[in-house]
């Protein structure tokens, strides 16, 4: 009989879910949920309160629908039987946060706080904490904290304490209401098994919690705000769990919503970026994996520990088991060309495409495809959410140069992908000039299948083959690979994530080689983008900043 | 009984004619027709030869249309007899120039010429003629050439000498075959009168030419090229007339084709731009003028002669006899703005104008309206068609800066709006820095009446108060009074241009002051569009010109 582990991947407009066939990897079905809050932006839903600029939020009502809606779906479709279903595995986008009390229960839930925009999940790509990911950064290299060296001299807005930080000076109340601050991605696993089971995994990338060295120490948090001291004692689960590991087992109540068995295994929860790395294949050194979503993720495994300035992540185990896994980001990948289709293409396109019954996209993409390397005229710089890697700055800002009378559409959506693509290769670079070489990329996502120029793109821009993951949802059948793994091979399941990658996994035939006169070509546009790139991020002119905070 | 006058007002996209009483100024009738041809930048008409880059052509058979179609419209609509039809008067756009035969006919009418580019009229946007401009200004330079000086140190590649220069390397055998090269106002002035009447205007401001100086000399042209070393000899009319000055008379051909009476006096052409400053009351120093288009023209009167860097164009009794008129500009206003609507507003805003029951133009005027200064964090340097003033380059591209994913469509609209605006600043300031103070600003054009907005940010941003011309027409006004000049006081029309203007003009009511908060906005705005006008325009990063060569 065979047997099968469910991946639950929760990202940032919806959660899908998928049944694998342990033994063959076999993505057998899947089942998506869109949350009908989706991002929140700009009105808190059901009040008027309007939001401050770089605020997104999200509703946890929306993923305990997923838990309801797609899990039972899955069963429905398969018709595979519950005791069939051995493992359960959970990746989310991360820094997602919440306070909640202590019976779990988001404050934002609650009559008296639901008004309160910090009662609410900060999305990952909440920015409004950036003056105090500042400070903090400011403070902890004052303070010559060994800490701050691990990240590379570098805090982001998009972490658990800027994000806690701004509670507390913000809303104070909710600061003292919220018996804990927790990841979604481990409230998620805390809604499943009745227990909270902090993953190394965000602790590490998204909380500045070492393996070896654990959190900053309670005199650096007191410098910062003397209500801060205790905070990882107060407001986090102190305990942290491998990934890989099981957190425990389904609770009756969740078996019942669900369908599933009481006491499926479920694995600690996985940053979403990271669960795709074994499900591209990749459990070693010199290959790269980059997630392409609406942002994009790059991940590397290392035996050695570098510190690499603008790299802000290396977490000892924070991937893989043994490895030292770094991780670099562009904040706005995906998002910058659904921006540019919502906002920036006429009406005749749009009917040119249903005349020819494509999307936009794949008329833009028809049409951008004509065209060579460079003869637009036009560069980018990818800033539109900021830049997370190498600069870190979540103030910077997108730019398009090179406008003229005769600019069309297809020609700023492809500068729009050649910029994201140069700020792959800044990163590229970055790892390379600080001895950690890359030979080849693995890409997997949202993109990598349905867009064939971006991957063309991407691999002249880099100068290097870029080979796509079979599954079409790696982070969910990466989190379907930890589900076996919390199982163990006794149930059916494995033992080691080597395993589970040979059995589980596989890559496209077709893989992207650089063409070499499109090479030589981005060659010299990225001397261009490179130029702007530290002119406009590197302090020499800070009008992106300056403008931003108006 | 009533005396009348017809203004022909050439424009980029359209001829329009306008019969204006000569007692009170008051437009009677217009009539306009649009090129069919329009602007021909891809391939030209009836053939499958495919222009490069920068080429913008006309065809002159659209300008005969005009006359053929306008001007019995005229008279059909005012029943007006063509005997109280005292004068004409021409304006159009210039350089815009073609070559022609002894007779006058233009290359590209003939069967052996029709292919080739060069043969058509090279309209004043057409931009190849960059490296002779480049080249001609180095040599002159070098050279220590007087005229140069006049110029700012400046050459134009939409001027009339890199144009024939591009014509004579790129198409010797055009250069051969042409009798003459002629500007097209001149050129319509030709087919009225069958007189070629060299206006000093165009000569002035487009070739080159000065009242006491002259032509630069044969010397000169040698250096550029041998064959060059006649050119003003051999394939121009070397006798310059001055504005305001009467050409001659109708044929009876033209008579019979227009419906007027033959001998109607028609006056010297004048370039668009200035025939619109008498329309506008402008008569003294201290008072610039703004005509508002697809491009703006910002015009000057002093009594003295000053060398601005950057302002190209001084010319003794270019504008009105007894001053020097300065001419500044910006290569592209209306434009980007059409540009920005046909290629960047989404198909949403297109159903919501539809709903309102508005045009595009005004959805987006709407939203922009509600919008603070400084307020989406956009910047943009408003150079898709390159920097006429006071940079001078063509190859100068469209920049916008401060993109964020919440950036709307508005938002971007207003940013344009606002870089023309300080556009137009940096030229009010630089005339101000050379010892010609401006105290206000007159605008005429197709925009001031229509665009509240547009205006309050143009006074905002230059702080200063703005009035606007009555006549929404002022070019063809401005061409209607010159009609009245040529026709004299003894047919009913004027000897002096004071005259007319004390008859023939008015403002509107509505001026548009400065809102003291936005102009503290906008200085600070200003600030950083200098900043950025500088490093992009003054050589720190040339990446504009090098991406624009490939």
């Amino acid at each position: 009989m065979s047997k099968y582990t469910i991946g639950l991947d929760f990202g940032t407009l919806d959660g899908r879910a998928m049944l694998v066939d342990v033994k063959t990897g076999k993505e057998i079905v899947g089942a998506s949920y869109t949350y009908p809050d989706g991002v929140i932006e700009d009105i808190l839903p059901n009040t008027k309160t309007k939001l401050p600029p770089d605020y997104a939020l999200q509703n946890p009502i929306d993923y305990l629908d997923v838990l309801k809606r797609v899990i039972p779906e899955l069963l429905k479709k398969s018709r595979v039987y519950p005791e069939n279903i051995i493992g359960i595995g959970v990746d989310f986008t991360s820094c997602t946060m919440l306070p909640i009390d202590k019976q779990g229960i988001p404050l934002c839930m609650k009559e008296k706080w639901k008004d309160n925009p910090h009662a609410w999940v900060k999305l990952w790509k909440h920015h409004a904490a950036e003056p105090y990911a500042n400070k903090l950064r400011e403070i902890a290299l004052k303070g010559k904290e060994k800490f701050i060296l691990r990240y590379g001299g570098k805090i982001s807005s998009e972490w658990m304490f800027p994000k806690i930080w701004q509670i507390l000076e913000e809303s104070p109340e909710i600061y003292e209401a919220a018996d804990r601050f927790i990841e979604a991605g481990d409230w998620i696993v805390l809604q499943l098994t009745g227990k909270e089971r902090r993953s190394s995994c965000q602790a590490g990338y998204k909380a500045i919690w070492d393996k070896k060295e654990g959190y900053p120490s309670p005199e650096f948090f007191a410098t910062l705000h003397p209500r801060l001291k205790n905070v990882v004692e107060e407001k986090l689960s102190n305990k942290i769990y491998p990934t890989g590991s099981k957190a425990g087992g389904l609770t009756l109540r969740m078996a019942q919503l669900t369908g599933l068995k009481e006491n499926t295994p479920v694995a600690v929860g996985i940053i979403d970026a990271h669960s795709a790395v074994p499900a591209c294949t990749v459990t070693q050194p010199g290959k790269m994996v980059l997630i392409m979503g609406t942002s994009t993720s790059h991940t590397l495994l290392s035996k050695e520990q570098k510190l690499i300035p603008g790299i802000p992540s290396v977490v000892e185990d924070g991937i893989l088991p043994g490895f030292f896994g770094y991780e670099a980001g562009q904040a706005a990948v995906g998002d910058i060309f659904d921006w540019f289709v919502t906002n920036c293409v006429p009406a005749s396109y749009e009917r040119e495409a249903q005349k020819q019954g494509v999307n936009i996209y794949r008329l833009l993409e028809k049409k951008a495809s004509k065209l060579k390397p460079g003869e637009s005229g036009l560069i980018a710089l990818d800033w539109w959410n900021g830049n997370r890697s190498i600069l870190n700055k979540a103030n910077l800002s997108g730019l398009i140069l090179g406008l003229t009378l005769r600019t069309k559409s297809e020609e700023i959506y492809r500068a729009l992908i050649e910029a994201t693509a140069f700020g792959t290769r800044v990163i590229i670079e970055t790892f390379e000039k600080n001895g950690l070489p890359i030979e080849e990329l693995y890409a997997c996502g949202g993109m990598p299948h349905k867009d064939r120029l971006l991957m063309q793109i991407y691999a002249d821009v880099t100068g290097r083959e870029i080979k796509v993951a079979s599954s079409r949802q790696a982070s969910a059948l990466g989190a379907a690979m930890f589900g076996a793994l919390a199982a163990g091979s006794e149930a059916g399941g494995y033992d080691s994530i080597k395993d589970a990658v040979t059995y589980m996994t596989s890559l496209e035939k077709k893989t992207y080689l650089p063409i070499p006169e499109n090479v030589k070509a981005y060659n010299q546009l990225f001397t261009e983008y490179k130029k702007l790139h530290d002119y406009f991020g590197r302090g020499s002119n800070q009008v992106m900043e300056r403008l931003k905070r108006r």
